[in-house]
């Protein structure tokens, strides 16, 4: 059996939601909306399955995805992609970063990773036959410098892979951090995949930047987006993926030999979804933004130090502010079992030299969720 | 980029598709049915979007699906199946296909494989890091011998990839053909992955046999089903995997990482589309071997030498019958193009020495599809 992935555990959103279930939890672990998504869009895929196409659409997907793909994003981010050409659907962003490292990796290549990093990253990297370089990120900033790019960029550098806005940490990386990064890509030819799930969800009026539209960037990154993470409907499944012609005719040799496509019913919603007007996605961050300050403030009661969060569907505790404070892995299996609130350990986004001291928290909830949880933590203290 | 993407084509079922659309022709190229599936399959998923679960589900696949599934296949199949253990939905069966080779393989192990392939295979063994040992298979019986396998096994065969019911030849192998297969797997310790999505669909009262289910096979077999083509919904991206449990927690990880899950609402469809009553299965093979036989007489009255089809979507027409007979891609290509049907050569299936006189026909079209193929058809000779 393959050595890399017999060694790996089950990812740790499946093992805290199993957990939640059995202990019947107040689930702020795995990152999903308590709100079931909405209705319109869910209405146009209920159309489309009763009286649409059910059987393959195109490979690259529904043309008419890849339009409103193309005209949201110049929309929302000044980006000029071609729909035929430089817009592939996925079923999920996490398709999307496997046909990306798949199709990019030659066996031997390095890769730049930012620890903390999604649980999927390391393992699809190595599978791929890369070998990565992991530079380590702090908290409380998580501050991407010039040091670190230093000892982790290389001749051998392939490519370097960036979630912003990141989880778990809430943070949206600026613009000098950006640039940074750009200018190390530029200075040793690499390219970027960048994991850009989180784009509509920034808060206190923050623009977010995809790192394509830095100078030199547009011809050398692989932007991937999530219609899920869009409208909140996490099952759903819808990725999209977005690359220079070059790149895009590699990517779509991976994609069609593993998913091949994905279902044209959710395909046309999505489509339908990503033209609404901006005050339907300025009210979904504005909605989220009020949840992060409810249960940023509820924490901040009970005297935890809650660390900033710009971005995400996530806030981070520092338990190092707690006298006696346990290590984060222990802090949430306790958390669940005993008083019944799942969250995530920051541990498990290290590979190595993992930061213990921190907990994630997802906010995506109804305020009864939200004040059900503190309810429950208050007894923690 | 990576060297085995770049070098691929475009699959042969999205390029002839898209010159069917081109060039406005019939397309019984790429396997899907015109009938658009069961109505009352769809109602559900329509209900489930609407109503239901729009979040991630259990990674495995929701319960109910797992558990619809065992009891189907303990139906059909006579299998007996944990749905805790046994049982995982990924989001086709090409994620079924991807997961079981990148789980199982470990870089320079080798793979027996079957000529004619259904195209993923290859890169996909060799993208895993497998070394391919072929086995070339001929017109009109395509039959598998113990001379063929003697040649393609060895110590270092870590699993044969079996297609059955198999696509693109309407062949369903014998039990003695099997029988041999299973011995050589035992021999030589050796897993079988078994793409069996086409299972449902036999013709002239045959039984489907799973590899799964002979002698020493149980352990050492990873199934393969597709609810798309179960239900004849090609686009709805719904597959199932079945293998004992030391298999499945490998390939259970190398999908949490190609998909992570697939879409509740269509799931929750497949899960009761998979209870219903014998008589919806029988009177779908029923209407499709009318249509199997439909295209065949058709063909036959046309001079077309057509090879018998015991399952699948699909016939074969070996040209070589024909004084002049260009090969099978010229043959297609012109047949689109100026005639306007859209077929499949069957050299796309062969990665060396292929067969170059048989091309592929779909017959899952209504009879007015059909005969209006059969009509353009008869102006080639
Ligand atoms: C694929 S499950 C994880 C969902 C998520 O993005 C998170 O919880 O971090
Ligand atoms: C994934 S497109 C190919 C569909 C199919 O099974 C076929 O036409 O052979």
């Amino acid at each position: 059996l393959n050595a890399i992935y017999s060694a790996l555990p089950t990812t740790i959103f499946e093992v805290m939601s199993q957990l939640a279930r059995t202990h019947d939890a107040v689930n702020l672990g795995q990152g999903f909306p308590d709100d079931p998504g909405p209705l319109d869009v869910r209405q146009k895929a209920a159309d489309a399955v009763l009286n649409g196409w059910n059987q393959y659409p195109s490979m690259m997907g529904l043309p008419e995805l890849r339009q409103a793909a193309a005209a949201h994003f110049r929309h929302w981010q000044g980006l000029d992609l071609d729909p035929d050409t430089e817009v592939m659907v996925t079923s999920g962003a996490t398709e999307a970063l496997a046909a990306a490292l798949f199709g990019l990796i030659e066996p031997g290549d390095e890769v730049v990773l930012f620890q903390p990093l999604y649980d999927a990253y390391l393992p699809l990297v190595q599978r791929a036959g890369g070998i990565a370089r992991l530079v380590r990120l702090e908290p409380p900033h998580w501050t991407i410098t010039g040091d670190k790019l230093k000892a982790a960029f290389s001749d051998r550098t392939k490519l370097v892979l960036l979630n912003n806005p990141q989880n778990p940490t809430g943070v949206v990386h600026s613009r000098a951090e950006l640039q940074l990064l750009a200018d190390f890509c530029l200075r040793f030819g690499a390219y970027a995949v960048c994991d850009e799930v989180w784009e509509h969800i920034v808060f206190d009026g923050l623009r977010f930047e995809p790192l394509m539209a830095f100078d030199g960037m547009r011809e050398r990154t692989v932007k991937i987006s999530s219609a899920g993470k869009i409208f909140g409907m996490t099952g759903w499944k819808v990725g999209m993926v977005f690359a220079a012609p070059p790149l895009m005719k590699v990517l779509s040799k991976a994609h069609q030999f593993l998913t091949f496509t994905t279902p044209p019913n959710l395909q046309a919603a999505v489509a339908y979804g990503l033209g609404k007007d901006d005050g339907y996605f300025t009210a979904m961050r504005a909605g989220l933004q009020r949840s992060r300050d409810r249960l940023t403030d509820g924490l901040a009661g009970l005297g935890f130090r809650v660390l900033p969060s710009a971005g995400t569907y996530f806030l981070t505790v520092d338990l190092s502010a707690h006298s006696n404070a346990p290590d984060d892995e222990a802090f949430c299996l306790d958390l669940a079992k005993t008083h019944k609130v799942a969250a995530i350990p920051v541990s498990a986004f290290y590979a190595q030299d993992a930061v213990r001291n921190v907990v994630r928290f997802c906010f995506a909830k109804n305020d009864a969720t939200i004040d059900k949880a503190l309810e429950r933590l208050s007894h923690l203290r």
